[in-house]
């Protein structure tokens, strides 16, 4: 919102007072009740929308999505059980729906591939695609090219040295791991782009919920590195996509 | 090192086996006994050597920065105690020391500016200063423009908010904040730029020496964010520096 | 009891030493062996009577129910599964159950609206709806009015200083948030209110069952602010209505 | 700020455009470079500026007081150290110094007593003094009567029961206990008054801290009580003056 | 097992040597594969034999309740699933199952009474009876006078105090309790008895399963008491016991 | 208090009203202002008065000393500083203090011993003794003969199995050891008194401040034991005493 | 791979560049996509390939195991559900499922015995016996002569001391026990030989599922001790083989 | 003990029975009051005596050392203090320092080399030397050949894979890292040989003292790998010795 040309609209007569009082108070958000769904976060930065499923009853996911898909933006929803699925699905086309990752791409219109380099997601084990699906498919759904090197954990560290240079050809990394997220670390030894680690619940024993990884990524020696939460594949590759998409 | 490029060489028998397999072994380091220390780093990447000095005597720190300085590396040292300082100080000339974030600058070649915006770093509270500005200073002696945005808060969110243009025209953004953290979810929503997370230890009681800020952080509602260690102003300033260097 | 009225009592042979005896040692409690019921509360303080039910089996929440139904109470039956419910609507009547936040009010007589002012619950998100519910709905039945703005979570700041006004009006305000909890310190830093801040153990990953939250509201830079128990809509909706209630 | 007003003085040519944009934009706050100085927050609420010393050089707290000073403000510094006060003392008159609570009371102005009732500060035992006496003076320079019971903890249940007329006739209940953190439970289960629990770090072993008394008092069964941080003397004083200067 | 006996009958060729030598390495343990079944413990100190059951198979447990059995030996079983109760059942006789509690006991002989005092379980609310149950029941079947006063917790004081008497005529005092488990403190500060402490898991949100109660306990500013694992009434029934029987 | 006595001496007017509203109310404490002195408790149960000393301030133990001292009770001080004793020392005769355990003891009359048996302690290392005589000079104190086997750890359990015959003889025992805290499982195991385990903050690593040997006590699979809070030898000797001196 | 054999090649023309820097790349993976199954391990150490199946679709185990069994590879399938089995089953012939421990083996060749001496896995209850199996079946199908001896915990400690000599004639022992684990401690004391310790998540209350335990271990006085992941029986089993086959 | 021999020399009188039972029950331990001294220790394994000093005076120190040392024992003095050893050294001859590491070794006879390989300690960075030292010192004084690969973590893969071969050629391999603790894992999956991971407390921010480092350790992808306490490179040493000296 520009101030300045508000007021300028005010003092010209063009708008009313009130009006302008109204415009200075008013955002773009509907309210559904149980939501305020934010209309205009793709047209401010081009991005889907998002809807967190987890602790929200069919019903409420239904009509947030219901109200987004009139306006025409793509929608990502996460964490979504099959039983919303089938729900949306009844009523809403152009829909798919990703099994492992729990991922529903909404599309409602074409996607701007905007990405400036490719992101790769990269998993230490194979119990960590689901999560690294959910980086895999909310990065391309942004408008990224993004690539999968799977299964290449440390305690192999020549599966990894293999597949070293597709690495540096990315621009932006993602690396996805459980147990003892080492990973990570050795990933941004090797290369100089910056790496998101995405810790995963994936081990057992004194792995209290991917709590060993989260802590072995904080304190990772290794440079040019950050951190998302435990299992947030959906927050590294939105993020990763902000990244590969800065003018 | 190009491996093509030295098997071609081994062939046109322009070197010896015996030599390319010494090439293949060797590495660019330096064995000191107690550290070996990485010249290449500079050349791979652009970027000053740095060295994090807590856990190592002043006869270690100074023993790695003279064997850097003599093949004209920039250095950046992180937690460097006052006494070492002083020790180095007799011996390397270029050299500053910011006492607040216990940063020391030995600048042995002009800084290389090759960031493509703004880094802004923003802390909440007065307290969060040292972590603060040891990311500031990794930012810049690696080369970027760096901004300071300080003491804004969510307890007065207007502070914030009046400081929002200047915030949106930075190109990566660092927040640092203690105690329950908030204001990095806050800055995150308000901008689609990468928000990198800095919790502090600074707080009491339940604060459990930055655990607090560390959880709010990662457990943020706002997207294109990611975390480092507690206090780890120089992680945050590197991984800004690279993100804002990407081509 | 009066100490004083009854000493003179005895002394004046009004009453008999031995009842005496009885009336000190007595107690308002009734015991059902597995629980002692308390008649006197609801005419101590005027609230109504409250059964926390999980942990009780159905037969001893009933029995509660019944005793204090006998005499007449009002009555806010807290986490109580559905199937406690069906048995108890086989036997009371005048009888409330709001499936989302688990909770039953038994109306035996008309609530005595004593609230000064407005107490205003809010929520971060979609997910906290239930536990926010439970705080409304004990306020209500202990005679308030009680207003919801819910979704205005921190990641859209302009959704929550849209509501600014309404909130300013309030009286005791009650904010619910999971995940980072950062909402209860910006709304302390926006207005001069009491602010209950209720953790919820909504969110995934290093949230440790709403430890997150609770730490973040803890650590709070905002004034003016306390915290009750993760998930505890009760314990806020209780204490908003004993302050509101305040001469 | 009212905005109405603003605009009707920008329409009927009273103030410039760019004056008014820069209103709109203006903050009540004094940007020293290392803090904003908030100096409506007296005006806003009658409160005295507060100001927390820790994490602070000598030199930043001067200034900040100095900055308020003289603005006529009455000013409340917690945690402060006795090097810093000493400084204080230099610059500034009418200034008080309580060793044990570490509180600092800078009286510009004549206090106003607005609170409407007592509030009562009650310690477990006598090491729960320091954190008590922070509160204490914090609810009394910010315009209350406050009264103080110390070394009544549930150990000797029978000197809290011997109290138990002046609790009753307090408005609002701080209190405050290490260890087991027990008495707040017991308080609470006594009185129909709000009640702040403030968990102290006193007490060994498995204590963390205080975290033992900070989950008790989470975990407290009685009704009406909520909890602040460990050792948060401060913040139960300024709540129960809140609550206590409700309207 | 006398050594000089043993050495005497050697030397005094009542014995062979490889029989002494069996003798001194032989233990009265029956070994069953997955269990070395102790058959003298109820010769040795007068108690029931004692079989945890979770963790063990149906069949496991009833194989060595069978080789119990057969020694004639009372025996007490504790966490018993319904299922391996039923198993049971059908091959022993003389066996009651309390549901609650989970606890089994098999009453091979007449309970031997030599308890010197009344053993007293108190719990502070209706939830906490399972384990108080499994107290109780483990007392009275190691042949103790137990006593039960349930639901007495400190939120309202005065139900505690009004059975003060009992509890002060009792020998030993268990006290069962969750959440904040600050009953066992003020009970501790009532009597001069022993009193051991069972925290429970019962509680919600900053419980952690019963966590809260078990580091309440520990720091409990209360004398004469001490404290055994969360939830295991067992242990605080068989200590009471060993207390109540000392010579 | 006998409330019958009271009343008939209120009825035959024995005693006036307003006298004996005073004795219902009265109790035998001594308001110091920062600490309510118990007189009565050497009277109730026999023992000596007891003061924790830490996070009192020299004057404030002497002034609870000196009140004490007056009604001739015996004192244990536990945690006493050396400073402390010494300005205790100049004001008090027959006073002992035990520097390694820090326990000081006021003998104002003599010690009269009660107890029935013999109360051992014993501990896992030679680093676990400041703690093991706490324990020791506490029960001793109590009136009770006490006796000491240390450094008989499990790592060489021989040097436990030599004292066997000792530790049976002994009516209560104490287990002081920290790091795995193993010995009291294996004391509990060999014989069937009430085994009072003391964790030990001894040990570094993961040890926690003796949460590692706390956890493994809690978790004992041997009956008869119960647990005191970490480093509290006070706690154990108390308790050890109370069982002891049972009639 | 012989570096310098492949160099001479390259330079007598033996082999083209290009091959060579495919060789030099190429690692012994087959790429399954989800799995990178490494054909070379068996060949490498002679021990069976391993699947860790938690976390892995039955789709995704059988494929590996398909791959394996296809190159004649011994395998082992670690914590694998009835139902992947099944489905094995039906493929692949020569297989064995234990089912307590979880354990699957793939027998494709007939197994080599090469260990040096007897691996003995000790438990210290019945219900450690599921992991202790994982180790005893792991080191039996590397080749190991593996001896098991089960339920003698330190709370009868002449259980343990009765098997002595047997356990001093092992050459590795793997100790298995929850709770407490304190009889890690006691058999390391008692041996001069590795001791691999296992923590179990066997026990309940403030055991957090095996941290107890692995506590203990951690800090135990015993030397020659190492640990392994609470739960992990087939890490001990691993370890133990590769000790015991040390040339 | 041969207890056979011991009856028949009974039974043939060569002995007294007093005698014999002395001799069973005879261990051989030296009270010295604050610590039993094991003479035979050095004697049973060929093992130098160990102190560990931590929590030891220094007259305590001195005395065990004494009495070790008169039985011509090698010792082995472990987290010795600077003024401890001052005071040995006045006493005791043959006595060597190492300041970082701080152990003292006292030879009183030559070494007996008996390690059967190479045993190598290897760290991730310079700070962790202090740890590693005392493993190696351990090791080496224990009678085995050890070697140091120092300084090469995985945030550069390079510096590790360049000693691959000098790895490989050890018996068993110490890793010592703090911060992730990842070198572990890939040293672990590099070699087939044992490897004991020491975590050290080297880091800061969400490190905790070393636990993140332990964490990663114990939920380590890669086999043959065990871990000990943190900053334990003692233990390291000494078990790393164990298994280098296992026929």
């Amino acid at each position: 919102m520009n101030i300045k040309k508000l007021l300028e609209d005010v003092k010209s007569d063009k708008i009313e007072i009130d009006y302008a009082v109204e415009q200075l108070k008013e955002l773009p958000y509907e309210n559904l009740g149980y939501a305020n769904v934010d209309h205009h976060r793709e047209l401010r930065n081009g991005y889907p929308e998002v809807v967190y499923c987890e602790g929200k009853t069919d019903e409420q996911v239904l009509g947030i999505v219901d109200s987004m898909s009139k306006k025409g933006s793509n929608i990502l929803l996460t964490r979504c059980r099959e039983s919303t699925f089938v729900e949306i699905e009844k009523n809403i086309s152009n829909i798919i729906y990703d099994k492992l990752s729990r991922i529903v791409m909404v599309q409602n219109h074409k996607i701007d591939y905007r990405g400036k380099g490719i992101i790769t997601v990269i998993t230490a084990g194979t119990s960590d695609i689901p999560v690294a699906d959910e980086a895999f498919y909310t990065a391309k759904f942004m408008g990224n090219e993004v690539k999968r090197i799977y299964d290449v954990g440390v305690a192999g560290i020549h599966r990894l040295l293999a597949r070293r240079e597709e690495i540096e050809e990315s621009r932006v990394i993602i690396v996805v791991a459980g147990m003892e997220g080492a990973l990570a670390s050795v990933v941004a030894g090797l290369v100089s782009k910056p790496v998101i680690a995405v810790p995963t619940s994936v081990g057992y024993g004194a792995n209290f919920g991917g709590l060993s990884a989260l802590l072995a990524m904080l304190n990772s020696c290794g440079s040019g590195m950050s951190v998302v939460n435990i299992d947030n594949g959906f927050g590294a590759g939105y993020l990763a996509s902000v990244i590969n998409q800065l003018d």
